[in-house]
């Protein structure tokens, strides 16, 4: 059985297409926030309690819809909700790339990570676009995916963060496996005033490319390259660590 | 001039003790979550406005309270509430430690990277306690490490997390280099219904230390060294990629 989860929410488009090519060859349940929880990271609720819902469409069982982050999602849905393991979490498919630092603040990202991070197989999916979104030809190769992985296990430790182009199936130039860029949104503040008199902001900015350097995640996209990058838990620089072991702070 | 903030709060213990430290001998502002961000993750805010409060305390100025995530509050400081980049951002003091896997719940960490994302130099510091906590050796430790890390910089694109074990100076055992370990949080749910039958859960569990390698934060903490991590953004596994690489997927 697989797990579906997002951060776009239970009712989203792209988890929608995706369960449903899914659901043609294997079992498949949603454990997806119950609203859109977009920029959440790697969020856990610690200071309130869950509540959860269960959807039946048609009379069908659907899955969980959580009141929670997506790290929330798949950590109860492996813990308490599911009788057994899942073979897989798949996070997405997200309106939106997810690429160079911005994969800090993904919560697509952060559910797949969750999976990882408790054993789990996982994967995340993101649809390098946020207009008129065609989400079937990804959730196709997703479908199309999961039996190679079936032979070929995603390594341990890891997950594999994917971006997919938004094009026809025929426009794609193939799969890279890429590593992460260094490409980041740059923030810009609307400052406002409200009826009060009271100052507020609105975060806005713009992802910025400038740095795309060859065999990246950024690089490959632009090339129409769905780029698969494997993605670990352990923040460690050892370059720096290298670094800094003649440092000799005193007490 | 050196921002604090925290994920613990504007007003908790930990970021005003530090305050005081660091206000001996340099300019020091806060800008911090209005209220408790714990286990925010890098989460921003994207889908309502932030809104700020100056912060006076018997005619002075102290900073600016957030309403908002620690990435928020480090994002906003930078971009828009400063006239001119900081020396440094600190986050912290974090009552309880951030080590092994929890790093990537942390919200005292990832204010610290977003200043690193950013390109100001940032350090997270956490005291490993709950109980009782004495911030005051930390502090003082750490307005000790400012001087040298103006002599030592920290490398390029890493910010340090910082872990103090809860005891008086003359006990610490030293100050170790260490690498992210993989002790995690085993997370419990207490599953409970409310007064209208609705079933909810509330996230418990415990820290468990069972895979203490040596060299990582969680043993050398256990030893009574502070343990400093240099931890970067860059989440690629790079031994998963050349595993990979021989990876023929089809479209």
């Amino acid at each position: 059985m697989i797990i579906l989860s997002n951060d776009d929410g239970f009712n989203a488009e792209g988890i929608r297409v995706l369960r449903k090519e899914i659901a043609r060859f294997t079992e498949v349940v949603i454990v997806a926030p119950e609203t859109e929880q977009s920029a959440m990271g790697h969020a856990i609720t610690l200071l309130e309690p869950l509540k959860i819902r269960e959807v039946k469409e048609d009379g069908e069982f659907i899955g969980y819809a959580v009141r929670g982050t997506p790290a929330d999602c798949v950590k109860i849905a492996i813990s308490e909700l599911l009788d057994e393991p899942p073979e897989m979490v798949i996070s997405g498919i997200n309106l939106g790339g997810n690429l160079g630092t911005c994969v800090i603040y993904s919560g697509t990202v952060s559910a797949a990570m969750e999976a990882c991070i408790m054993g789990v197989p996982a994967i995340a999916v993101s649809l390098d676009t946020f207009e008129n979104p065609d989400f079937k030809p990804a959730a196709e190769f997703i479908a199309s995916l999961i039996p190679y992985l079936r032979k070929k296990p995603i390594p341990d430790g890891v997950m594999l963060s994917i971006n997919i182009p938004p094009i026809p199936k025929d426009q794609i130039a193939g799969v890279a496996m890429t590593r992460q860029g260094k490409s980041r949104v740059i923030e810009t503040f609307d400052k406002r005033v409200d009826p009060r008199k009271n100052t507020y902001y609105w975060l806005a900015g713009e992802m910025r490319f400038d740095e795309v350097d060859d065999g990246t995640d950024c690089e490959m996209i632009s090339k129409n390259y769905i780029s698969i990058t494997p993605i670990h838990y352990d923040l460690t620089s050892f370059k720096a660590l290298e670094e800094m072991k003649d440092w000799e702070i005193p007490l």
